[in-house]
């Protein structure tokens, strides 16, 4: 496979998600689990795309506290290619600041804004797709990946599609009609019916100069800002200046800060096995399961159990007679969940937080 | 509380459960266990005896390899009140090993053959029916404790009583007219309608010359075995008589080797809050419940669940949405069953058994 002239992925990995404790915690996130692989979601999102381009040109934005975690799983990557945020504030301040470094390096840089905290089980068609975008984002266009719709999800922003734009690659591109917030199961059932709308990935593909330009437009605090953070990139000025600037930028999501009012916009439905591990029961989903519906790994012993996911860490797991239920074991805590009440883990979080418990966070 | 003359309890504290797994082991059975106590069982056994007696008069017949186990939780017990049995051979060798030690010490000895592995939450209306058993006994009946039923159990034996023989200490006592094995639902159902059938509770009560003379009818090989152990008892010739001995002793319960035939006894209906703590459920039964109808030790999490057994040892439980089901956390192994299917637990045991996992076991 061939690289992708002027090609940067920017692999998004600052998220610090609580619907899968006890796995996920503070110190360590989703991005940085193994869910059936040997690979944590940060490498394997680092692997889906290394064939597109070269290790110097993907770089990973990510907490500051999680800059030596991402170097350890990705020692490829040169080091200045780990952009550290001082604090979250959200994806637009996240992936502008990638934009300006990049714009710095090469301007003609395209970028794709990626996602670490995914599975993708249609490598090889991601890959295509990808390629399709890029080609799109070539022209002028900003490009989103949109998920086609497997059933009503009420956990997903959707994405409308207009006219068909135009054909790459195998892919069909649309115009990108509108973006909506969550929509509730009714908005959610008729968008299924309707046809012409996909979930939004979060996956974004553009010129570096393109979305810079929608920036200053539509965000020009941020712009501003990110202004000052290029122009003393890779200087000995820069650690100051990020300690200045960072805390004053809007805490904005892509989605709300500029795609909304974007125009010249594209969507490309892909159907590529993605799944955003959003919950144990996501996880549940993408295990494989034995004949009797259980999804388990570790040391773990069954009986007369249905449809479980089991995941045993450390110790002797034993099943007896339960079904749906989801079994999370780690070195210090265990979670016993029903399937159906997987989003409530959420709940735990918080319940532990309030407690004080930080050893369990 | 006075002691009462010549009374000596015979804790039988040989048995080695598999339904209380992960909790009970091969080297920690259920009677060394600890259930809602600051006592094991063994403990609890001895402290529920010991006003009605002394230590000196409390002897404990286990299996060999329990014998340090049994001194570290009793310590007050003089070493040599401790019988340890080469390999078990059922109740009625070791009944009667404890029968002829104590025959030699008292010619007037009355014993109870008490099971350590049973809860009995009612202590002093369980001394007073002990109290009123010996009375019977001295009389020369062999007499049995029988448990007033609450439901129409499978898993004990029945005892049905005959006329009333005579009252003591507030409890009625009954000629014993036969055993009974397990019965099946119809007629357990029919024995709890009856009224005069009581369950087994594997308690008797008896003057020990009156038990070596049913032996010595009923089970003459048990007999001369025991008369052999009984001449070298005390004497540096004991342990290798025992090893002589011991395997050659028929493998027969006091229940079908003794009291099937026997005449003159006596049963007395007792409604002390026995409970055999036979499974995980029973378990259950016997812990407090909070307002949600969970039962919980340990460090335990629950969001929205209820009727649930879960008991922690080392590590954070968390159960969110399930019901009815038992939780058993230890350090290297962790159980989830449904309260239901609680009596399957034994299932595990056997799985591990052949799976060659003696580390589980």
């Amino acid at each position: 496979m061939t690289a992708i002239p002027h090609f940067y992925p920017v692999i998004m990995a600052g998220g610090s998600g609580t619907r899968l404790w006890p796995w996920s915690r503070r110190a360590r996130p989703k991005q940085f689990l193994r869910f059936n692989s040997p690979y944590t979601l940060l490498q394997e999102t680092y692997r889906r795309v290394l064939p597109l381009t070269s290790p110097e040109r993907v770089l990973v934005v990510t907490n500051r506290r999680f800059v030596n975690e991402v170097q350890e799983q990705l020692p490829e990557l040169p080091p200045e290619n780990v952009l550290g945020e001082p604090e979250g504030r959200n994806t637009a301040p996240a992936i502008g600041w990638a934009a300006v470094v990049l714009h710095r390096r090469d301007p003609n840089a395209v970028m794709a804004a990626l996602p670490a905290d995914h599975i993708i089980a249609r490598v090889e068609r991601f890959r295509r797709v990808l390629r399709a975008a890029v080609a799109v984002a070539q022209e002028g266009y900003i490009v989103t990946l949109g998920i086609t719709p497997t059933h009503p999800a009420t956990g997903y922003g959707y994405i409308e599609q207009g006219d068909v734009l135009t054909e790459r690659e195998g892919f069909t591109v649309y115009r990108l009609l509108r973006f909506t917030e969550k929509p509730d199961r009714t908005t959610a059932e008729a968008f299924l019916k309707a046809g012409r709308y996909v979930w939004n990935s979060g996956m974004f593909i553009w010129r570096v100069d393109r979305v810079l330009r929608e920036i200053q437009q539509q965000m020009p605090d941020l712009y501003a800002g990110l202004e000052r953070l290029g122009a003393v990139w890779g200087t000995p000025a820069a650690p100051e200046t990020l300690a200045e600037v960072w805390p004053t930028l809007p805490k904005e999501s892509v989605d709300y800060g500029i795609m909304e009012h974007v125009t010249d916009a594209a969507v490309i439905p892909a159907d590529i096995g993605w799944n955003d591990v959003g919950s144990w029961e996501a996880v549940y989903q993408e295990y494989p399961k034995d004949a009797s519906g259980n999804a388990v790994s570790g040391e773990v012993l069954m009986i007369d159990a249905e449809d479980n996911l089991v995941l045993g860490e450390r110790r002797l797991v034993v099943v007896v007679g339960a079904t749906n239920l989801v079994v999370v074991e780690t070195e210090d805590a265990i979670l016993i969940c029903t399937r159906e009440r997987a989003q409530d883990v959420r709940q735990v979080v918080k319940t532990l937080t309030a407690q004080g418990r930080e050893e369990y966070l």
